[in-house]
């Protein structure tokens, strides 16, 4: 493909991905049908399936997006708080965390999104096994995170970073996925889960 | 009511929560019916009715058997490991943990059902209040067996028992999902939470 078809097909992707995201939103993921999505997006089916082979594929391509925006403007955050000195100060664990997590992110749509993706994973294997490897990306950039918070300051970590990682995901998604059933907004979401992460964040520091 | 009234209405609630728990396994939340319920545990609607308001009733008191039941499994565990004198003895945590959790529990079916009502409770308010509320109790028996362990060996908590015992069930919860995805039987899934718990214990023991 030449430079132009590639943007071009990269933005009907896009536009896809965003369409689906305002669908999954109103109607779930059972309800949420190729039509709609095409509807929204203003594209032919045509369009759809010559950039998705089906609708599972473009919902877990949407949790894949959401979660890697929440990673890339957590980095940010980090990169931003350290070129302020802020990590190096001995703050105490839960202030970081809510600092490091306070990115504005849209959590319950994350948070919804993410349920329903991890069910369709359980009923059915294949779904599992592209959900669990997709997980692991996130748990490797999670785990980089965490390597340069604890190069760059006094604290050392009492498990490996992998591990320390997925820990991290497990708390922050129980919390989100509790604090989403008793009717919380996206802040009081962030609130909550960053409470419990730096209690985890503590006990995970020697 | 009679005795023996109410041992006849609480016999017929328990053949109906165990064939409610078959049809489940077979059909999911979604494709289990009242009528395929009542088939299985040969009785009609009209009984049905007058033990539970709905299908959403039936599987929400299920899934609080189904902990309830993994609840006191562990407990006589723990009690047993205690008369012992194992848990006086100075093992490691993922040890422990291991001993502690290796009750031949249904843990496949728990994991389902769960992850099913979880997404109900999520979608539905008053099923969120209602899911919240069961497993505040749940924590709150977690606590209670922490407590004891805690009390009868040489170790100590860094957190509150009801934070170790609500960070202990999420991260018991997320890895046996992932597990579940991955396609592990009962005792691979009981290894894979119990190794996690494990790493978790000796965070939370000062």
């Amino acid at each position: 493909m030449t430079g132009s078809a590639t943007r071009s097909r990269e933005n009907t992707r896009a536009r896809l991905l965003e369409a689906a995201a305002l669908v999954f939103a109103e109607a779930g993921l059972d309800g949420a049908t190729v039509e709609a999505v095409c509807e929204r997006a203003g594209f032919t089916r045509g369009a759809f399936y010559s950039n998705f082979e089906s609708k599972d594929e473009l919902f877990l391509e949407l949790a894949g997006t959401v979660s890697a925006e929440r990673l890339t403007a957590v980095r940010q955050r980090v990169t931003e708080l350290n070129e302020s000195g802020a990590l190096a100060q001995d703050c105490d664990a839960t202030t970081l965390v809510q600092q490091v997590m306070d990115t504005g992110s849209d959590d319950r749509l994350g948070v919804m999104l993410l349920s329903e993706i991890r069910l369709r994973a359980l009923r059915d294997h294949a779904w599992g096994k592209a959900y669990l490897k997709q997980e692991q990306e996130m748990v490797a950039g999670i785990a980089r995170i965490i390597e340069d918070i604890v190069a760059s300051g006094t604290m050392s970590l009492r498990v490996e970073p992998e591990i320390a990682a997925r820990m991290l995901l497990i708390v922050w998604e129980g919390m989100t996925v509790r604090g989403a059933m008793a009717g919380q907004d996206d802040a009081q979401l962030r609130r909550t889960g960053s409470t419990e992460l730096g209690r985890l964040v503590t006990l995970l520091l020697g």
